[in-house]
């Protein structure tokens, strides 16, 4: 049986880079010639991953179930059910997934339905970063909880982006374009977990700048999606002494800023320099100029999920109620330039 | 057990106006009112979908396996995914998915992995409509494909969108809002079997409207995403007698046009009309002013391909072979207007 590492090794690259590559998550991080060479001979190899090429040999499932709030409506909800499956298929697990459709009264039915069905571990992933009830479940089947925290101390693992990091991160990365006036555009109100850090993030950035905090650069909008922002973009853009940056809670609002400039006549980067967060690629890589953005790691949190599930499984976690933090890294595009001469 | 029947009998509306409503797919369809009441009486009620609610009776799976070719990187794989579970559901079936990530080479492997996990009827699903090889399978087990067509002859039921009419339908929107240079920005080369049919109805509308065809208006790009149609709107934008309205391919081409028009002054849809294809939500709710574009009916493809397996399944449906065509509406928002005046 052909594995990644026999390809590796044939072509002296590393496993790693193997698997980026048939997983199609190269592109920048792989360069494209060795990416060719991996695609190009696993393919005449007939590679096919390890779980599908292989039979059921024991009466266990070597399935995951996975509750998955709404795969449906939000974007990035297939990257979490890829890297989880990925992840899954490295371990020789099926991944069998449920959507509740954002309905959280179904979780319970739908764990109930998974377990009838033998799957060995759960994953209960919810659309964005927020607290998780876990649904009850057999001692014997491991839980870990995917872009949230289990409510009402629940053992369960769980994995979470670092929002405060990558917001620092990103308006670090304006304040060393020399930006002083940097606006921040958060979500109202405590729906969401991600707006405190990410607040956090962006302050504790000047803070440790030595760059003085001034309140009336901070607004907010009441969701993360587009057309809410249309009306802020406005009065921000057209009121006296505009920040020369602005630093957006998502890609969808940063997508605001940016076609709200145009009509107005402001260039990004050359007046304005803008920064999303999500990096959800058809919107930040669709925007002209591409936007500068930081990575919510969906694919990451999915294969962490997946394989602390399987760990637990097999005994191979000893700890419980880990909270793992998975890093949000800066992707420079093309939207942040310095600050025009006043 | 409470059923969809009973919460629409109880206020007067019917099932299928409850179905859209607690599968969130009311907006545009269901009043504002309503819905609500559907959705706090469903909620009063502790209203749980069949399958979820009810324990296995029999050893039969009560599984559905679908293959998918990837659900990661396609923005509207996730409605396909909800269409399909949907109707599973009413059914009594749960939806298993394996992912292929794009790699037809796993197409069999994955079937392979999803007979042995006892799935009593098959779905395979093409990331856009094109052919599709279904892998063997037993003759007990029905198998539907889902936007594509069965290659060699198989006789699996297919549904597919009306690609065709949905163009025809846009081409028609905007010569009935007095254009009459119409330009069609399409795919280039073979690989989609949409770009073929799409310019038949674009063509088919000019003729049915007794308008003459002009060569000159129709133009082509590499792929459906934004930045490979950013040089191409330059072009045609900044080019002699520009045309009064373009239809693209996809949405995130019509975004590319947005933002090019943008930059060079030319207001939409004032001096320049543009409608889409696809009606992903993200991009076409997200554009300034909002897209108006033709209803990919990914969900309702879904749906249809659950159904067609579990009738089948169930020895309900006689022929074989059929080839579903689902409609394709136009979707109005406000990127259309008369052409300017001359």
């Amino acid at each position: 049986m052909l594995t990644m590492k026999d390809i590796a090794e044939e072509l002296g690259v590393s496993v790693s880079t193997v698997s980026l590559v048939l997983n199609d998550r190269d592109r920048g991080r792989v360069r494209q010639d060795i990416a060719d060479r991996v695609r190009a001979r696993a393919e005449e190899l007939g590679y096919v991953p390890n779980l599908l090429a292989r039979g059921l040999k024991t009466r266990r499932s070597r399935t995951i179930g996975l509750v998955a709030d709404k795969v449906a409506t939000v974007p990035f909800a297939g990257q979490m059910l890829a890297g989880a499956q990925s992840a899954a298929w490295e371990e020789g697990y099926l991944l069998m997934v449920i959507d509740t459709g954002g309905n959280r009264e179904l979780d319970g039915p739908a764990t109930r339905a998974l377990l009838q069905r033998d799957v060995e571990a759960l994953v209960i992933a919810a659309d964005y970063h927020r607290e998780v009830s876990v649904p009850p479940h057999p001692r014997s089947v491991p839980a870990v909880v995917l872009d949230g925290r289990p409510a009402d101390g629940d053992p369960a693992d769980a994995v979470v982006p670092d929002d405060e990091g990558g917001a620092r991160a990103a308006t670090e990365h304006l304040i060393a374009a020399g930006h002083r006036r940097i606006g921040l555009v958060n979500i109202a109100g405590g729906t969401f977990v991600a707006s405190e850090l990410r607040r956090r993030g962006y302050q504790d950035a000047h803070t440790r700048a030595g760059l003085p905090l001034d309140p009336s650069l901070e607004w907010s909008v009441p969701d993360p999606s587009t057309p809410t922002s249309f009306g802020l973009a406005r009065t921000v853009l057209q009121g006296p002494d505009r920040p020369t940056a602005v630093f957006c809670f998502s890609d969808q609002i940063a997508l605001a800023f940016a076609q709200v400039a145009a009509t107005l006549g402001i260039r990004v980067p050359e007046d304005l320099s803008l920064v999303g967060f999500d990096n959800q690629h058809f919107v930040a890589d669709a925007m002209l100029p591409g936007l500068t953005t930081v990575q919510l790691p969906h694919f990451a949190m999915g294969e962490w999920a997946a394989r602390r599930a399987i760990a637990r499984l097999h005994g191979a976690a000893d700890e419980s109620g880990v909270l793992e933090r998975i890093p949000c890294a800066v992707v420079e595009r093309a939207s942040v330039s310095p600050p025009p001469s006043p």
